[in-house]
């Protein structure tokens, strides 16, 4: 049995990480960390969970907690987990970080985009990006995994085939990307209340936000070599849920007759099978398919798709995911599986809710 | 392994059928029974299950349905399994109805609230009321159970302790209910589109909607004689959930130094933790904690509290319960382990979803 | 032209004072006072007001505004007016309070229900409950206007007929009420965020919400006596919008041929239409429509219905209105145009928005 | 008086119509024409009208109806003006089209994209596109307004003065929408359910949607030759508003100083107020501010802004508007008061509605 910690389990993330674990055969929560809410009963914070936790919450003590568990999730404040963790947390414990802090390798980015200085930068160079599908082996063998934002999940696992194939010129990737608002978070903020968000849709963060260098980098990587993309986020009225919707312009490629063209519906959609066919909680639709949020609602799933528009020359890529589950605490509990040998799907069986 | 066949699997209550049972550990389903659907991929109808279910959606089709499976659920309009139901059938098969043909032990008030006539009466006397923590042993001996409604369920477990014990007067028992849309099932009607019920709430079927005999036969079974009650549906925006608030005048008891007053919070506590203590899927809240319908979405439980109001000398009670699980699904689940002899909860130890 | 200051103007009521005044062909705004947005421009805070309000906040400086205007709404908390109101500001502007302090006569009903102490009693007397409909006439000559409660305006025009009437027993009413977000207010509270109140619906305030009093005041005028009430109101997931369902016993009344018995539609229907027929405000709909409440967003309409339970001999009463308008910023309009004269609907012709 | 006939009263840009002319001073509705509805009262397809219209609905016969009425707006599906107009009635009446029938110049480009035959090509030329900022004095003596679409009103205003002066490489536009459901239509189709739509969001059309051509078109005639652009569409689960964001390639401008750079924000805010400065409809909203739907609800506004992203050379163009105003129905009567002289916004003097 896996023991489990949770620092920030009172924010929406660290909730469902709670409802997943509740679910997962060979771990058990020991630690409901919270700085907001500690002594009180966890099922007092989150009702839902009555009957079901007995707990009460402890104090974010990661020093304390790393002596009594096997794995410690993180669902905290960017440059929380920076300021605090040390070489003997780390030769004791498994850490997954649901926060930015060991997501970025060049530190400067890091700190450019998030306006605070990297406490613990040595540990950077050693953090496994974890999303899963890409990075699965190292991820194995990591002692501390960054977990991917909700929205870069959902933006690379979109594009990743194409970028990596060489199908799409990676400086013309335009993402714009729809958020329900929890993952905004539980912090008690006017901008969040239920009659600002209900009935209204905006940009945010437009050319700024935080997720851009992260969904850069793992591009990057891809494409091998430095690029740049535009990332628009959009807050949605709805509570769970993330869409991007992708443009690219197509490259040309040599054709059977030795003649250059665009790739057709086939030859794209090959790559992505090759990339995603064997992968349970990537699902590649059937064409003209789109992918809609609500289908993935409470699952691990990312449900991609395409079209390709000959008009422009320009590829459309479809992405939709929940993004507690696959965008934050799902995707966390299948890092841990791999961490532990456990099978990956392990507690990430969540059929999804419809409607 | 329970084989199991759907009729009506692509109405909002058969979907769920699929979610949960996909879930279950000793059942598979072998039919997706559909009027509308035949011959086209079930994830095609439900993208949710697409690499979930692979098959395709077959003609309901009870007759040769029931030579395949050991169970059929029937998911179908009012007067649909009372025109084609047989005793061959019911004696291969068990029989999960979640209409309301089989609820009703008077046929005249089956008859005369849903204005159509009952083609197989001699069912009725034997069908069991599933109403799983009322009805449990009956329920296991039984080869025909009548699934309760959504409304139903909830008003009846909501008011059921008070009621038996004889601490309320039935018929001052008021109901006022509210329902999420999928309540409405998966028809087009304009006013079930979106922008007619977005940002809306309304009342229906005010005096006369067809769960109130439903209500008035199962407490007035508790109250050892016949009851009327107002029962008044209202449609609330959003998807799932349904939310009683029930109002009735409390009745003095004699108190240990033999005068009579109304019984204390205490005492009343007492009497739901009698009945329900024990009941897995129905939580008695803590004191001045109010049911919301999102703590048990997505899942089995339903979520009753009370209030004294001393200066009128009623009690307020309210039930809170997800309508496509505890309130049609999930129960049907539940009613169809009772009958197999499996654990109760199999397949429906699922954690509510929040936000 | 009519100079009017809003103390509060950056709450939901007080924003929907400004939309309703900007339409007002007699009335401008000369003070725009906020707690929380002094200096900031109002433009800043409402940005639905871009270009159409130039003006920044002003600190709620009640004593130099009532030199400056001819008329000041207060959009306050409980307790604020109350605690800086004077006879000389009194003698200089009149003064509509939306919030509780002078709704109440009796002075320690309102400090038990809502757990302050008055600071100024010695005008409850003189102030009149603003309830246009009713106390038009008494308006018309008031320094001070109570405004009624959201909750209440509704609950109390929809069973005011009958109660006056003696259709009915005033001491089985029950109201079962049910709101929009927005009633809970502008503050950066939890329980009020997007993700906690979508998809969802609780009671709240179950047997001590404050408006029970008022309401209880209110149609204890009518009765010709004091009465007792259950009400319990219910947070929906939209942001506008009221609807109440009030349940109460029939009482027989002598026919024609000297008997007795319960009212027919048409003599129920008789008495709304005699207390309504020519109040342009409040609509009394046609046999078995339901009042909905999008029916009436943005407006200041209230409808109202009712439906007779032969069965029960209890009727059914539905009210709806927009809390925003009738149940707060439009009924303050409307009490303006008393006091000054104007046409009573001037300013306040607003159409429905559907949907 | 102007007297107005709507053909397709009972949708909803036919509703919105009525409910803005019943607040226009010099308009009044004679013929409220339906298919579906004919001869019910139009206060019972629309209860918001209660006692505010008295009419029934009419048969859609605009033959006769031309005899009775100065104009007519056509709220009806694609094709059906295009196959009943003739001169004669043009002759005798104003005809503004709400449909797509007359809005593209090209008459093989419309049946491509819509796939019917035009039925009356002959008045395609005289017909004015009704984008009242851009063509005001043209339809000004027109007998024919083709009425925007509502994705392609909020499209075209957002980009039109940077295509116009060259601020941007027209080839490299795309444009995500994101729309409310009300655009979707009153028809009843499973899709547009309540509980298919809501806590969900989607593309649909993608490469492929209709309104890609009118944009093309009328971005054309600003950029001086054709164009081509990425066009999506998303529906989102609100009723109301349309909220675009565009992306583009900046153009390298000369500065002062003979160099070549990307144009500053003061000088793309310079373009902007040079076309929208006195546009009383169009609102450049200040640096940094995003526009949002809710802003603009129930107005006639458009709210745009844009940002400029010099990592990428792009710029960000946002705009937001309520589909069925300035979408459809608002910008209608905006037509008609050019059509007849009236003062521009009369009867659009809407403030928005917010929350």
């Amino acid at each position: 049995m896996i023991k489990a910690g949770i620092i920030g389990a009172t924010g929406y993330a660290g909730g469902e990480l709670v409802r997943i674990l509740l679910g997962h055969k060979n771990a058990e929560i020991k630690w409901y960390g919270s700085k907001s809410y500690i002594d009180q009963k966890y099922a007092d914070v989150y009702r839902n969970m009555f009957q079901l936790v007995e707990d009460a919450c402890l104090a974010d003590h990661l020093e304390e907690l790393s002596k009594q568990v096997d794995v410690i999730f993180t669902a905290t404040p960017q440059g929380y987990l920076a300021s605090i963790l040390t070489e003997e947390i780390l030769g004791r414990v498994k850490m997954i970080d649901l926060s930015a802090d060991y997501r970025i390798k060049d530190v400067s980015v890091y700190e450019k985009w998030y306006g605070i200085e990297h406490k613990s930068p040595q540990f950077i160079d050693e953090a496994v990006y974890g999303l899963c599908e890409i990075n699965r082996d190292k991820v194995k063998k990591a002692r501390l995994v960054a977990n991917p934002g909700c929205y870069t999940t959902c933006s690379i696992l979109t594009a990743y085939p194409l970028v990596k194939e060489g199908l799409i010129d990676p400086d013309t990737l335009i993402i714009d990307a729809k958020s329900g608002t929890s993952g905004a978070g539980r912090g008690a903020k006017v901008p969040n209340l239920f009659c600002e968000v209900n009935e209204n849709i905006k940009a945010y963060g437009v050319a700024s936000h935080r997720h851009t260098p992260e969904i850069e980098e793992q591009l990057g990587y891809a494409a091998g070599r430095e690029i740049k993309v535009n990332f628009t986020p959009h807050l949605v009225p709805m509570n769970r849920g993330i869409l991007v919707t992708e443009y690219a312009s197509l490259k040309k490629i040599e054709k059977k007759d030795g003649s250059f063209a665009y790739p057709s519906y086939e030859e794209v959609k090959a790559v992505y099978d090759n990339y995603y066919g064997k992968e349970k909680f990537v699902r590649v639709l059937e064409k003209d398919v789109c992918p809609e949020t609500k289908w993935v609602e409470g699952s691990n799933y990312t449900d991609v798709n395409f079209k390709i528009d000959e008009r422009t020359g320009r590829i459309i890529l479809m992405g939709a995911l929940d993004n507690l589950v696959k965008g934050a605490a799902g995707q966390a509990v299948q890092n841990m599986n791999l961490l532990f040998g456990e099978r990956e799907s392990e507690g990430l069986e969540l059929v999804p809710m419809f409607p």
